[in-house]
């Protein structure tokens, strides 16, 4: 597994590996955005490397990062986007688009289970077994432990590899559609989070 | 209060009163489309008139109706479009295009109240008080009382004006780019309804 570690942003030159979409996840101190803060951002370019970006605190730019990110004609891979994509718009004004969830593909095809994790989507489809050991652990720690940098480059390495799999399933069951609106509305569903609507489905009746 | 009735589709000529946008709801024998037969679709152009047009069991094609909903170039204002176009979509394979909803604006603005109900929207907004009486009665009736065709009219009649009102707020607030969001993804929201993802929030962890 090749890690490469950068403090406060991806450097210029690791940044020049990414040509196509880029699989990202982050890691943060808790699930509420307004009160528990961005640590380290991780992306991989799909081909089995992975940038782990450790976040300072109160930092507010990343522009190396930022560029990535704005960039439209790359797809970002998530699993589970909404938090995500939340969480970076919050900490450095960035709206991800397009995206891709392998969450929200894994609800519209694997419909014969109610386990949409990553690790049972890797288990599954990709026959990986990723620890999930070190999910809940002091992401803030000035020095990340060698488990945590493990932890953090496999949520991201294998997402390239998910999305094929996931897509071809989309296309079989004839729901690329239905996935690709989903994705559209999915930075919104992240920006209502922020605002306020985060425990509100706001298409429901009551 | 003036309200043409037509069995089965809108007449040409009264067709042709809808140059602009056209508000539109519909009564169904209860919640479920695919149990739940369609009785009456009914329409406003927001003139203070309505249509209010009967349908009948196994009726497949409303040419008429068809075409004003099928035109991209009205939006079609509902409350609660969420079931409405799905009903529309399952009965005559429509795709209402685009579409604002007034309960979605009603939960982005009025986020002091729990109540985003048309009865409620229309008192406050509009001063308004309509009867809801008539909600739960039998809509597959082969004559429909004055009350229930009064009933039907009401639903519409005043959706444009609760639309504006509506709109002014979110502007006000600064959320028109997020109603806009949720009205484009909405009728993808209807078509997850009907193929078996009424009862999931598909964006939510779990
Ligand atoms: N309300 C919520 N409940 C549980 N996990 C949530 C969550 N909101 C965001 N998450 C995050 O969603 C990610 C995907 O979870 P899962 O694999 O179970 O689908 C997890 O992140 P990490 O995997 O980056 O730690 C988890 O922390
Ligand atoms: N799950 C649900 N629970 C309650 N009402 C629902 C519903 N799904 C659809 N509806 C319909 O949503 C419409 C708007 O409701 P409300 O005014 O309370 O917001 C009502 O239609 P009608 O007003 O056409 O009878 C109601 O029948």
């Amino acid at each position: 597994m090749t890690i490469r570690f950068h403090k406060g942003d991806i450097s210029e030159a690791d940044a020049e590996r990414y040509t196509g979409d880029i699989a990202i996840d982050t890691e943060t101190l808790g699930l509420k955005p307004h009160r528990d803060r961005l640590c380290v951002v991780q992306l991989s370019p799909g081909d089995g490397t992975a940038d782990v970006i450790q976040i300072a605190k109160d930092q507010k730019k990343a522009p190396n990062l930022t560029r990535l990110l704005k960039d439209r004609k790359r797809t970002k891979i998530f699993h589970f986007g909404r938090f995500d994509i939340a969480v970076l718009f919050h900490n450095f004004g960035i709206t991800c688009e397009p995206v891709f969830c392998t969450k929200i593909a894994s609800r519209l095809t694997r419909t014969y289970t109610d386990r949409h994790g990553l690790k049972d989507n890797l288990r599954e489809l990709l026959d990986i077994d990723i620890s999930k050991q070190q999910q809940s652990s002091d992401w803030a720690a000035e020095d990340l432990s060698q488990a945590q940098l493990e932890y953090a480059a496999t949520d991201v390495l294998y997402l390239h590899a998910l999305r094929e799999k996931l897509q071809e399933r989309l296309v079989r069951d004839g729901r690329e559609k239905h996935a690709e609106a989903c994705f559209r509305f999915l930075p919104t569903r992240a920006k209502l989070d922020l605002i306020g609507w985060d425990d509100t489905d706001i298409f429901a009746h009551s």
